[in-house]
């Protein structure tokens, strides 16, 4: 589809380099006559904003966000939300020196070779400001799944730093708010913050798994067999910064898995609905959301902007080392949750709108 | 987008349930005077077909392909081509008995959920026999690459079958033709081969790690940020019957990977043009392709066929116990090989000319 | 979009040339569990026959439609449906000697401009034989519709041959059934009748404008600004094979009409509902529908296959005389008519379906 | 497709309404490396504003517009160009009486049909501010076809307002800059000057009908079947404002032609390259250009908002009358004119790129 887009019927596209004057984005398909205004969606930027503690990017944007269209009267009208957000903290002389350099881990060789020419700054189109235009379309989103599915809830955590996994048997949501990193295993956290001030006093960086989980999502979501609601968690989640890896459910633990203990069996309650004894799938059979909580994991590769030098080449040819000054995330990881709990909620919205088009249009029985 | 059609501009749009009339799907976008017969695409689905060895399904699908039409006089004419496979050895008596029934693992009850009915034989259009469409338009895919980029080859392989990985260090991909797992590492296969038998006398079945390869990819493919190679690859290697998870380059293993070891340094070589010295990243960067081989791996569920019995629910809130009778793969993930080998040349062929339009137009030096 | 594709969620995608073996559709998007047969989109393909009077074209083609998916016990399941409709009386040999030529009027020269090849049989791609694609998802279409929207009729009529027109004041939407060509008008038929025989033996061939009127449709459907029901409807007439322009309402007369009485005004009625007093909107004010009658027209050109010799050239640039021999329409437009309400039809189903996504989520109050 | 997005490789996206704080819109697919400043669209957004002469409408905005990304040091990046335009002349106050009422044939009561709510001030989101933006993406696609097709125009003019059509002897395209009309023919100018003067006073308005034509269109544009050039044009068209027809060639002028004068016909020049002897197809031959110039013409009604009372209803179902007071045209007409080559220029980059991408892509030769 479209390079800058996401979704069908709920649709966002957004703009912006890092270092231009604005981001933003449009977010078509709202329903209309929602309650909706600048403080339904400053909280879930805020969430993502660098500057919060010493463990994420030490750059201080306001991230303030203005609604520009399609909303009156404190109510959405169904025509297009435009968002933007100014770009206030810039900086631009600590980027001068990589005019030329091909950073490695980064995009930059790349967009040279795909479009000739790259806003260097930041990393321009590349940087990670873009995710604040889809937390904010993600705001949005999840103001529309509270009015329609008021049981869903969408939570993230991190569970794993370097090679240090939260023990699962701790798990609390509630302990997320506690600590720094998302974490809902509070015994990890000093681990954490070990490993991590150790990494960035050698100048270097970790990487890190997160889980966002859906409660309460209906059965149904997802269309096969190409808008399978895996597939479009795929795409939304594998689309964010620096991810490299997405699964769904037991995911690359399900090679090997027996057959006969990998499936999730059935039993009936009271009133002969199903009740699943187990959650190996994730919420997803066959691409449809079959009721049970959505479980969505991804991994954030180690921030490529480390004070490492590291050997490279320009975009002369010339062999060069790079030391990538600035202000860096240790580990870019810890803010990826709120960017997936937005990817969870704008695809959730999405397959919401459509399930209703094609099957709550007609009763035939 | 629609929820069985893939692609934006090589777009192709499948139908057709396990033991309906036919399978088949419609190839749209396809550049012109190409030569092609279905001589071109049988192979392919040749590859794909039940029934070569012992440890896949015994189905005996001729899996013969018809081309309907944009062909004519042996060459493509840029209209649509339509590819049509009779079902032909779909044995319904094996599935009556299934009717009502939920079987765990199984998109049954999803489907059920979604559209308050379903085409419970063979497990209708969510059926592995889907596949053989793809694999269709995968073969027209291929045949497209083969003139843009002649040096671009694909290749898959089996790397993982329960948790049994195959020896990096012996990979050779001739190996591959001398084996009935796709496996690059001739030392795996007498393993497997006991593993399978021993999986198929429990009843039970076994799950796979496949990984597939792109060579000779240009850089600049993919567009950030929604449609990112690695974002669609992402996707489409997702909607693959029983996948659970996708990862690209390091994938995972990039959680522990300190960063200064993680990012694939560049050397220039006689002609100042990048060599990179790893790939951390398989290939792409940012979302765009870096010229370095592309590596994408993705994991199958052991089959939630087996004849172990395991109790569920039918229709009707009844509990009941479930033996999956027929004939039924004990390790589905060999088969997708040649699937994943098509989702990447369709994803391939789409982002070429998606990156023909907007790079290729006009030069502005 | 893609080529061959028409609609959102209300989906189809049409492949097949005038004499390949088959030309059908893929239709994505069905609600589930309405009842479909054969014999359900079987009448709509035989109103569209060719050689059911003097005045169409002799070419004898059963048009017999075979359900192929997305059909189970009598119900759609939700997947997609595939038609098809074998080609059986091409009588190839009546075109053997144009392969090289362009007639005038037709799309030969520009399929060879765009592709550099093109199946000259029959005209190809570009043959009306796709319309028979068309009017079978059109069949699909009005049967959602007379579930959803039972009040809903959508009839359409010739108002004008050459520069004969219809006398309104005639209008009998039950003298259609009468006459071959769809008129409302039965005054106006003994006179097209001799037109058309005069035509039909000077060789030549006359023009007409097709009205298609919607009523019973639900005020909301389309959505500003891009997917107005208008500029859909617009798109969808106009990509009929030969029609060159579409209008609303009053249409090109708008230009001349005085503004103060161009808008419909509205009254209430008992309810206090609107009532319009006038519908010179045709039906959409704002590119959404107002509950009025739709009202569309667009005019079909006169068909280019004439038995008069016209001067034209061939591919390899040598002047030459064409005469079109065969079995032609001498008005093709008496022919446009079902495939004008299938467009109708798939355009109100697929804005529909839109509508009731974005609008028929959330009640808010 | 989305509401608020036209186009599938240039595509753009608009959002804003009448008195919201900004219209604008995002670009996608723009070919990198092509010089663009404010500068570049700014005199396109000129043409367009309103104030100019005492035919148009009285509103003073200086639309002046900011690009908020996708370029950089004076060169698009092929990153999404965000173009916005702020509000400043709004005057509410003329519009607040209005809150409750139906216009007579504005798209009012369509929108609380459809969404339940409507921002009423100036229209919301069906006014004809929008077009601003639709002009501000316009200017870029003409700046890509500047490149890409050097001897590609566009130009617009109006050919008939009420029921004076020009003089088509008379035709200098020159003729345009010299009169507030956009008119190519001199004669008329002082007719209109009379005509629009009287309607004005009588406190009423008229419609006009506008000619786009481009010369030096490649052959070979457009897809069939559904992404025929002519039916995008006629999308586009029909999505302005105020339109109700879209007509190409000879358009409803081609019922009455007799079939053997209405093709037409090619001769050899000097290379054997074809020379077509006539026009009527305006460009377009099976949905693909032929080289020849493309002709559109578009009616706009008249402008629905006059001093004229008018009886209609409010939303309550109580019956008013209406008054439109404050600033309007006595004939929108007029200003569409850079809107329909903004339309045009559109269409033509985006069909100019897909037919890149399939047909450029390979030369099996």
């Amino acid at each position: 589809m479209a390079d800058n887009s996401f979704g069908t019927l709920f649709r966002f596209t957004t703009f912006g380099e890092s270092h231009g004057p604005a981001i933003g984005c449009i977010v078509d398909g709202v329903p209309p006559r929602l309650s909706l205004s600048e403080n339904d969606i400053q909280p879930y930027l805020d969430r993502r904003k660098p500057g919060t503690s010493r463990f994420v990017t030490q750059r201080r944007e306001d991230d303030h966000v203005r609604i520009l269209s399609g909303v009156f009267d404190g109510k959405t009208t169904g025509t297009p939300i435009a968002l933007m957000i100014e770009n206030t903290d810039q900086r631009s002389k600590d980027y001068s020196n990589i005019a030329q350099q091909y950073r490695p881990g980064h995009a930059d060789y790349a967009y040279d070779a795909k479009y000739g020419i790259r806003d260097y700054r930041g990393g321009g189109r590349s940087s990670a400001r873009e995710t604040a235009s889809r937390v904010a379309a993600g705001a949005i989103a999840h103001h529309i799944l509270a009015s329609a599915c008021p049981d869903l809830t969408i939570r993230g955590a991190v569970v794993q730093i370097g090679d240090h996994a939260v023990n699962r048997d701790n798990w609390n949501w509630d302990t997320k708010r506690d600590n720094p990193f998302f974490s809902p295993d509070a015994g990890i956290v000093p681990i954490w913050e070990d490993f991590l001030d150790d990494t960035r006093k050698k100048g270097s960086s970790a990487g890190a798994i997160i889980e966002i989980v859906a409660d309460g999502v209906p059965a149904g979501l997802g269309g096969p067999i190409y808008n399978k609601l895996d597939a479009q968690l795929a795409a939304a989640m594998m689309s964010i910064n620096a991810v490299k890896g997405v699964e769904i459910g037991d995911g690359f633990a399900a090679a090997a898995i027996p057959g006969d203990q990998a499936g999730d069996t059935m039993r009936a309650n009271a009133d002969g609905k199903p009740v699943f004894t187990s959650n190996h799938a994730g919420g997803v059979l066959g691409g449809i959301s079959s009721g049970q909580p959505l479980v969505v994991r991804f991994v954030v590769k180690p921030t490529s902007s480390i004070l490492t030098p590291r050997p490279s080449i320009d975009s002369d040819g010339n062999e060069i080392e790079v030391v990538t000054k600035g202000r860096h995330d240790p580990c870019v990881g810890i803010r990826a949750v709120p960017i997936g709990e937005a990817m969870m909620a704008v695809v959730l919205a999405d397959m919401l709108m459509q399930q209703t088009a094609q099957c709550g249009l007609i009763n035939p029985e």
